[in-house]
């Protein structure tokens, strides 16, 4: 099982309507609106590398407003 | 009290409009124009941080022009 | 309460103990190792941004290794 | 009369310090610790920008604790 | 000849069609996707700097669904 | 006299155009190509920083391509 | 197996030198110096994707010179 | 013959010792200070990319007080 942190940015006034859609994607553990460079944190788990990569462009990309994302795999030391 | 900078990048061509309707929101104290990687900083301030994020999201972020947004909180160390 | 994402850069070769002696920090809630342009995301709370920051400053950044830090408020807009 | 945001960042567990002295600098109007990714805002002036930039060199860059400063000059459009 | 790898930022949900479509691009040795700040590397030759460039303007950034591209050429020290 | 380097982010296909149209705007001393971050540098000149930032406002960025510019000025130390 | 692109940033003056060390080590296919925001590009492989942390942080990040690294790995869409 | 910018960060209070040193190099043919994001700005030339490589690794990034060096190549499109 491989997890990620997903940092988001939105377009100017979308932040809340992506961190809500975002939040009910299967496989979407967490999703919080913050201010900083991001505006959206969001954290998932999929199977694989390769599994948490398709999340992230066929689900949560898709997801309208959505300007940029930062994926961030949690590692294991 | 939450006071906040609040650094801002337009469109081009749109810093000068921006700061000036910025500058009139209940809230904001200062909109200048600014050269550099940011157009416009702006000082604001609201009760909580909450708040503070819904000033900029419903407030700031609805001017036309502006492209992206960095909430730098003040914090009393 | 004010929860907050620490996003953390650190020395290269620190990133695992700095999230091991972080996640023992009273009012931090996790701390995981990352890969990507931050070393460690954290999640903290506190009671207010002044104490949020205080946390940051006087906790987190002490500990040995940390070259950056980038505290991200939650906001609920 | 040039006037300049200048934004600091600092070594960590530095911030507090740096704005205290920052903040009785001539010609520093105003020196904040604030969240995000720098540590610290400044508002200051000079005559012209060479004397702004020889202000930020040979003063602000003194403090020690100091890692990079980004000059803003304010512009009017 | 001249070799460079070449960052690119894509929209979002296009990182997979952006990478088929410059891989069959004459000069273009590999293109693949990954996470984190870039979507897409490319790892491409040309016989100069000029030539590179021009490979770069003319035939990559025409992929329709790039964003930015970042040209870093490989240098034998 | 206050002289700056623009450094200047073009759409994807636009810099060699926007280079050309640049370079022929009066105060601009120079305008060429490069690869990198940036696709156009700019080295250009005005009476004053209020000036310059006009420069950049009404000439510079009203050319069709342009999507960030920063204005660097230059310091006699 | 999970393969990346490690982006190395290295103190001033050591690009040469790390490039050819980190070539040597178990797992890395490729290490070439690099003009741009980036100073060496490493491509590596390794079974999963906390085995490449560890890559990078036991083996990569302990090459003397070298200040930041970013791991971008290859993802299948 | 290659020519390119060279976009220096240096230490703090370094700026102005730094482009006096980098200004006698040969083949730079211009080294100012700036504010904002850098410090100094070169122009330089050489014969051929790898040129241009060793003269920024071996020359310019030998000066003392530099901390990060950008180099930009001109292309002719």
């Amino acid at each position: 099982m491989v997890q990620a942190y997903i940092l988001i940015q939105t377009e100017v006034g979308k932040a809340s309507t992506v961190a809500d859609i975002i939040g009910k994607i299967p496989g979407v553990m967490q999703a919080e609106d913050v201010t900083g460079p991001y505006d959206v944190i969001v954290r998932a788990q999929a199977d694989t590398v390769d599994a948490l990569g398709r999340l992230v462009v066929a689900k949560v990309q898709q997801v309208e407003g959505i300007t940029r994302t930062l994926t961030c795999p949690v590692v294991h030391l």
